[in-house]
C-alpha cells in the first residue's frame, strides 16, 4: 500500500478535480469503497459498486460527476397529490409524481413519471412536464409548454409569459398576440426568477441539456442550442438564435434577431449587437477604475471623434 | 376579380403589414370575409363585421391590431371565486370577476367588473384593481395600489414594494419608511418577474398605455409617461421621470432624479446618468469584438487620460 | 418663542435632514411634542417621550431616523396561522409569529417569536427564520437557509436556491450538488424578486446589516460584508467577497472569485472584473450621447489598438 499523506486540496489542484468537501482533510493511503477506512481515498469507476458509496468509510471518493449526487441524495419527495394542491380532472399525473401543497395543474396537462410540481407551483392548461422534472417552489408553467425529461426548474421562474409584442396604434400601442409556446428540452435547469417568453407565432425553444442561471431573461422565438450554459441576469432579445455548447457570462445583452455560432464564448457585461459567425471569445465589458480617473477617460472618449483622422497628420488642429 | 397569387410575407413586406401566421402561404385574390374561400385575402374595416371573422374560410385577413386578438381570443375565466381562494369579507368583488386558486384578496381591496385574478395571486389591503385588467398568476399588488383598467399583468410582478431608501445611522442603514403608494393607469401591461417600489411619500406613476417588459425594475416615485415602452432588464432609479411616448431598450440603466423628455428612445445596454431634454435617439452600448483584441482596446482607452491634449502637438512626450 | 416661518424643505436642505412629507409645510415656532400645536416644530431626542409622537399636533418633528417608523407603525399582523396555511407538525412555530394564508412551513422549521411568513410564501425544511423578521409575501427560503432577526424580505425573493455549478462531462454538463446553505444576519433587507444562491459546499454569508434592493442576483460561497447596501438589478458571481460599508450602485456586475475591500463605493452600471484592495469609489459606466455621435466615438474607440503608440510619432503612418 503505497502512503500518500496529502491533503484533499492538493489532490484537487494537482488532478483538475472538482471538490467537494473539506480542502484541509488528509489522505494516507488508496482503498476500495468497500475496505476504505479513515485517511482511505477510494475511487467509484464502475456503476456496480455504486450501492457502496453511501456506506464506505473512505475519507474522499473519486467519482465522476454524474455519480456525486449518490453522495448527497436528494430527499425523494413522496408521490401522490397534497391535499391542498388543486388538479384538474382532465389533467393527467401518474400515480409517480408528487404534486405539493399549494400547487395548480390545470386542464390539459400532463406531468411526468416522477415529476415533481413543488409547492405554490402553477402549470396552466395544456402544458406538459417530463419525466423526472423537479419544479422546486413557486415556478409557474404557461399555456401549452413543454418541459422535458430531468429538467430541473428553480422557485420564481416563469416559462411561457408573453412575448413583448406591440404593434404602432395611432400613439398607442395595441398588443400583437403571442401565439407560440415554449418548448424547453431535456435535462434543462432553469435558474431563480429567470423568465422564458413563449413565441408569438413559432416556439422559444431551449435545447436539450441548456444551463440557465438565476434572472435571465429569455424572449420571444429565442433558440438556445444545446449544451449552451448562460450565466446570471444576462438578457436575450426576440428572435435571436444562439448556437450549441457556447459559454455566455453574466449580464450580458443580446439584441434581436441575431444567429449566434456554436462554441461562442462571450464574458461578463457585454453587448451583442451583431451576429457572431465563428466560434471564439467575445467582450465588450469595460473594467472599472477610480471614478475620478475614469470620469477622465469618458471625456476623452468623447473627444475621439473629434480627433484628427490621422494621429501623425501633417496639418495638425487643435480640438479644443 | 384580380388575381394576385403572392405569399403573405412578400404582402407583408411591401405594405408594411405585421404578420401572424405562415409566410409561404399564398394567396391569389381578394374576398369579403362572409366569401372568403381557400386562397382568399379578406379585409375586416367596419367593426360591424367582426362576428364573422370567427367562421371565415380565407386564407388571410387584414385587420387593425386592436382586432387581431378576436382571431385568436383567450379563453374567457369563468366569473367567481374559487373555492381554495381567500377573499376577506371587507374586499370588494364583483361577480363578474373571477379569483383563481389560491388568490388572497385582503381587508379593503377592490376587484374591478370583469377583471382576473390569477392562481396565486396576492392582492393586499386597500389595493385597487381596475375593470377589465388580468393578473395571470402569482403576482402580488401591494397595500394600496390602483392598478387602472384592461391591464394585463404577468407572473411574478411586484406591484408596490417598499422603495430602497435607508438614511445613515452611524454605521449602520435607519430604513425610512416608504409612504407612497403606485398608480397603474389604464391598458398597461406589467412583464414576468418586473418589480414596481411604492413610493416614498409621493406615489411611484404609470401612465395609460405603458408596456413594461420581464425583469424591469421601477424605483420609488419614478414617473413614466403615457404609451412608453421599455425593454426587459432595464433599471430606473429613484424619482426619474421618463416622458410620453419614449421607447427604452433593454438593459438601460438610468440614474436617479432625472427628468426623460417625451419621445426620447435609448437604445439597449445604455447608461442614462444625467436628464435628456430634447427629443431623440441616444446610446452608450459598446458591441462586442473578439475578447483578445477588446483588451486592446481597452489598455489604449486607459491611456487617453495620460495622452497629450491636442493629438498634433508641437510638443510630443512620449506616454510610455 | 422664537419665530423661524420657514418651509419644512428649507429647513431641510439648510440641515441636511431627510424629510418626509410636505416640503412647503412651514413651522413658526419650536415646541415640545406633548405641548406642540400648528406651526410648531418639536424633536424627539430622548426615547423616554417616544409615547408623545403619536399623540402630538406638532407640524414637524426632528427625530432619529429609528424613531421615525414610530409616526407611520406597520400594522401589527395577528399572530396565529391561517387555517389555509400548512405548517408540518415536525415545524416550530410559537404562538406570537403569524403565518398567513397559503404559506408552507415544511418539516424541521423554525419560525422565530413574533416573526410573520407572509402569504404564499414557502418556508422548507429545516430552514431557521429569526424573531421579529418579516416575510411579506411569495418568498422562498430553501432548505436548512438561515435567516436573522428583524429582517425584511420582499415578495418574490428567493433564499437558498441552487448556485449555478456545473462540470464538463464530454459535450454535456453534469450538475455540482449545491451543499452548503445561505446565512443571512439580523436586520437584513431583501428586495423583490432577488435571488441568492446557496453555497457548493460552504455556505453563502450575507452579514448583518446589509440592504440588498429588488432584483439583485447573488452567487454561491458570496459573502456580502456588514452594513453593505446594494442598489437594484446588481448581480454578484461566485465566490466574490465584498467588503463591510460598501455603496454599490445599480446594474453593477462583479465577477466571481473577487475580494473588495471595506468602504469601497461602485457607481451604477459598472464591471468590477478584478480584485478592490483600496477603499474609494470606482466606477465604469458611459453615460449616454447621440446615438450617431455614440456610433463615431465607437468606431474611433475600435481604432485605438490599431493607432501609433505615441500620438505624436516621428514616424506617422496613416491608419485609414
Amino acid at each position: 500500500m503505497r502512503t500518500v499523506d496529502q491533503s484533499l486540496g492538493e489532490l484537487a489542484v494537482r488532478f483538475g478535480l472538482v471538490l467537494r468537501g473539506d480542502p484541509d482533510l488528509r489522505v494516507s493511503h488508496v482503498a476500495t469503497l468497500a475496505g476504505g477506512s479513515a485517511g482511505a481515498l477510494a475511487f467509484l469507476a464502475n456503476a456496480r459498486y455504486r450501492r457502496q458509496l453511501e456506506a464506505t468509510r473512505a475519507t474522499a471518493v473519486v467519482l465522476a460527476a454524474e455519480d456525486a449526487d449518490l453522495l448527497h441524495p436528494q430527499p425523494a419527495a413522496e408521490p401522490g397529490v397534497h391535499p391542498t394542491a388543486v388538479v384538474s380532472s382532465r389533467a393527467l399525473v401518474p400515480r409517480s409524481a408528487a404534486v405539493a401543497a399549494f400547487a395548480l395543474v390545470e386542464d390539459g396537462a400532463e406531468i411526468g413519471e416522477r415529476a415533481f410540481i413543488g409547492p405554490g407551483c402553477v402549470v396552466q392548461r395544456d402544458a406538459r412536464i417530463g419525466a423526472d422534472t423537479r419544479l422546486l417552489a413557486r415556478a409557474t408553467v404557461c399555456a401549452a409548454v413543454r418541459v422535458g425529461a430531468r429538467c430541473l426548474i428553480h422557485p420564481g421562474a416563469v416559462i411561457g409569459s408573453d412575448g413583448f409584442g406591440f404593434a404602432r396604434d395611432g400613439g398607442a400601442w395595441a398588443k400583437v398576440p403571442q401565439l407560440g409556446t415554449v418548448r424547453v428540452g431535456d435535462d434543462v435547469e432553469i435558474g431563480a426568477n429567470t423568465t422564458i417568453d413563449r413565441g408569438a407565432i413559432d416556439d422559444t425553444v431551449i435545447e436539450d441539456g441548456v444551463k440557465l442561471d438565476n434572472q435571465i431573461q429569455v424572449g420571444h422565438n429565442v433558440t438556445i442550442g444545446a449544451h449552451t450554459a448562460i450565466a446570471a441576469c444576462t438578457g436575450i432579445s426576440g428572435s435571436t438564435t444562439i448556437g450549441k455548447r457556447c459559454m455566455i457570462g453574466g449580464m450580458v445583452g443580446f439584441a434581436g434577431h441575431l444567429t449566434i455560432a456554436d462554441d461562442v464564448a462571450v464574458t461578463g457585461c457585454s453587448l451583442v449587437s451583431a451576429s457572431i459567425r465563428e466560434s471564439g471569445s467575445y467582450s465588450s465589458g469595460i473594467p472599472v477604475a477610480g471614478t475620478r480617473e475614469w470620469r477622465r477617460t469618458v471625456a476623452q472618449l468623447r473627444r475621439l471623434d473629434r480627433a484628427p483622422r490621422s494621429a501623425g497628420s501633417r496639418n495638425p488642429r487643435s480640438d479644443e
